[in-house]
């Protein structure tokens, strides 16, 4: 069996761990395992399993100096930046608790026996119940908040779900110190081993979704990745559905009047967002739209002037830091001008130097409208509004879409901006910055291919619903159904033949 | 240009139409004016669509006798059945006029700005928003309630997204004349030609889904055409989702308690459910569960008699027919015993006879576990209801799964074999059948794979869900918001800073 090696990507030092890849008969009992764990995740019942993420929740922030310790020497991510990831994940995870606490996330329906123009229609009553066991993807760019304790495993346990996560290669360690931090909280609620379990190696990830256990896969990760997986998938006889995050440029659009008003400060937001993390966001801004002229003239100056006195970033790793050195490549082969790229001292790890590029309308260089992960940001500049058009058509559908208006730019030819953007992008963002994506119920995070491969959000309350299915009980004996399904239960809100109930005993918080 | 032809089932009789198959050009052009009505059907807003629906049932019912005495000569399905059809079929449309004047099928919520554990929240705004243009593949055997007025339409139309339908080629002159219904209540509301459009044959299918302007697709029909569309589907560079109900066995277990107790009226709702409609309903019993003994024998001798004295039934086609009677030899090879086949006078058409088979536990013959269209049923007796278990678990999930029960048969041994249907059925229906699915907004009509290839449904209010897709607000102004993500609407539902608020103004009905 392979030993799994882990890599201080700030000097790219190699360290054996006590971990090995996953051969097919361990992948079988974690398969078998997870089977039988869904029974006790389903017998939790809505309440119990928010008492579960609560303990997880509290789990994660227990462990908080050990999991940061872990995380800091396998990801090159600042202390502070891993405190506040830490932080995001047990929200997560509160978030979710709240979501089963009101129940509204089951879609209880109930259509009680009726007369109807058809005949006589029988009792029905639906609700969304759990698909199984789930393969969870975890991201490099978030060891903790997209990953083992990330926000899919919290919504499939929410479900009732049991996780199968394939732990990235770049955080074996912190893969495994957070699945001991979920089992001491499963252990607290006397729950059996294996809610959430680990394989690692990339063909026991394969083999993982390719496993009649598994009802359902969800990623974090590149088109490639999601590729390989959707292949596997596709060799089952059941399909599954993969629920794949994968590419985004996250354009940003300044209007004239915005760069004229605050260029200054914009460009402070800018460079903020493009190289925070070593620019190594799904969200980070890779394009953005600043008008010809003074105003534009001075925001591209302020950046430049940011961007050549600042350090190095630290890449996730080896991979990430080839693609963005050949990514930057190609584009400055196709003639964008490198408009600011610091020295940084190299030789030191996966360290690169962010890098300013800047081109010009009309034409748009075709090998800038793929994501490049790191911090990298085109600047393209426009000369006139009604350019713009074209340019974000010739731009892939993103995750985000931002743009920043001046005073008196909330015009109509502004609606027809922002339909244009809607239409490619899951989530708009006004004089504001698409990274940091807050974790609340209203949130969105996908979009149009290619940045997701499905119309679902991997953030927010929603997301739950990737991994449950709706289920009908046609003039079921009271006793048979789910409590959430029996007429005098009021604790959710219900929707009763036609009318939305709400619950009547208020939410828990 | 083919010409298209139009085929009785009663007689054979070959027609040909002033029809011709669509081909790339003319499917350019309805592509291309189904992305233009796009804007009209967002245009008219939630309540515009609602009259839009409301007005298309009432076309569809004012061309009642033309459609029926259309889809009789194509179907030969009996003028009752048609009636009762078409009706269904304006049941859906005032249905989903009833979702869009509820709203909460946009799932709006707010999420303020606000202070967070991870600092500073910004104002998030999400709802489900159209997907764009849908492709539709009408079903064979419901003209009306599945094809162009069908439930797919009518969801799609809801979610303002024009529909282009691929005719099912045995109806196409009652797809034609369904357009035109369509159109003239389209007309009525000073709309666009296209909102509903047709394409004529399979090539033109497979290209419709491979237009850019195709933004998801939706298809009642085989597992073999579901493999066909998403070969087509998987030539794109964009993937679209295709939402598939494909194939169905739909098991019926009586206990013993019930055979005993009402054995005949069993045989005779179980009679009912399998012939109906010629037995071409997605919801048709295929395997019943019946016990050895006195009851069950009484029971399957009753069937018998009723099997033996009924008459033929017309199958809407020739390959239906061809694949009925193939597989019916199929299963009589495999060493399932005919138990009742009366004579029915032959070379008329498509008519073919009702069959009933008989075998028993254990050993479930593989021959049997593939759905057979058209009125066939196989009854498997059991000694115990402990055979159950691997029995039912050696049929492929289904639409539904039903189950009958005698006095005092509701036990713990009860609950498992409950369990075990739930997990392989999308609807359990206890003591009656699954056929005459209820048009109603808890209704569920999906199940694991092969009975659909996705989670979704294509009944009930939640259907309109496959065309939207979810989209977030950051700090956006709000006059550029929809008005449902206003903060002074109150005429839906939604959820605000996640708590549910019910709609102020009381729900038109």
């Amino acid at each position: 069996m392979n030993v799994v090696i882990t890599v201080d990507p700030r000097n790219g030092g190699r360290r054996t761990t006590d971990l090995t890849e996953t051969d097919d008969s361990r992948l079988a009992e974690i398969a078998d395992q997870a089977s039988r764990t869904a029974r006790w995740l389903s017998g939790l019942g809505r309440l119990g399993r928010a008492g579960l993420l609560d303990a997880i929740a509290a789990s994660m922030e227990a462990c908080r100096s050990r999991l940061i310790g872990t995380a800091e020497p396998e990801t090159g991510l600042s202390r502070p930046r891993l405190d506040h990831e830490l932080t995001r994940a047990a929200v997560q995870f509160r978030m979710f608790r709240d979501v089963l606490h009101d129940g509204g996330y089951v879609e209880a329906a109930i259509d009680h026996a009726a007369d109807t123009p058809l005949g006589p229609g029988p009792d029905v009553r639906r609700m969304l119940v759990p698909l199984g066991p789930v393969a969870v993807f975890g991201a490099s760019n978030f060891p903790f908040a997209f990953s083992v304790a990330g926000g899919d495993t919290a919504a499939a346990l929410a479900a009732g779900c049991p996780v199968v996560v394939k732990a990235h290669p770049s955080h074996p360690l912190t893969s495994h110190a957070s699945v001991e931090a979920i089992e001491s909280a499963v252990r607290g609620m006397d729950g059996p081993d294996g809610v959430v379990a680990l394989v690692y190696g990339q063909q026991a990830g394969l083999a993982l979704v390719r496993h009649p256990a598994i009802r359902a896969a969800a990623l974090t990760g590149s088109v490639g990745a999601a590729r390989a997986i959707q292949a596997a998938i596709d060799e089952r006889p059941d399909p599954i559905p993969l629920y794949g995050e994968l590419s985004s440029l996250n354009p940003i659009v300044v209007l004239p009047g915005a760069a004229a008003d605050r260029g200054d400060q914009i460009a402070e937001g800018l460079f903020a967002s493009f190289t925070g993390s070593g620019g190594q966001l799904c969200t980070k801004p890779g394009l953005a739209f600043v008008p010809a002229g003074p105003g534009g003239d001075r925001l591209v100056e302020a950046l430049r002037t940011r961007v050549a006195s600042a350090g190095g970033a630290v890449l996730l790793n080896q991979n990430i830091r080839d693609a963005f050195l050949a990514r930057a490549a190609v584009i400055e082969r196709a003639g964008v001008r490198v408009s600011a790229r610091p020295q940084v001292p190299s030789g030191e790890g996966f360290t690169v130097a962010p890098a300013l590029l800047e081109t010009s309308l009309p034409g748009l260089p075709a090998e800038i409208t793929d994501e490049c992960f790191g911090p990298l940001l085109v600047v393209v500049r426009y000369r006139a509004v009604a350019e713009l058009d074209a340019a974000l058509r010739a731009v892939p559908p993103s995750l985000t879409a931002s743009v920043h208006t001046g005073p008196g730019e909330g015009t109509a030819g502004f609606r027809r901006l922002v339909d244009l953007l809607t239409a490619r992008s899951g989530r708009v963002v006004f004089d504001g910055y698409p990274t940091g994506v807050r974790v609340s119920w209203a949130q969105h995070h996908g979009g149009p291919w290619p940045s997701t491969n499905t119309v679902h959000t991997s953030v927010g309350a929603t997301s739950i619903r990737r991994f449950l299915r709706p289920l009908a009980w046609q003039d079921a004996p009271e006793w048979i159904l789910p409590e959430e399904l029996r007429d005098d239960f009021t604790n959710i809100p219900r929707r009763v033949d036609g009318r939305l109930e709400p619950a009547v005993q208020p939410v828990r918080r």
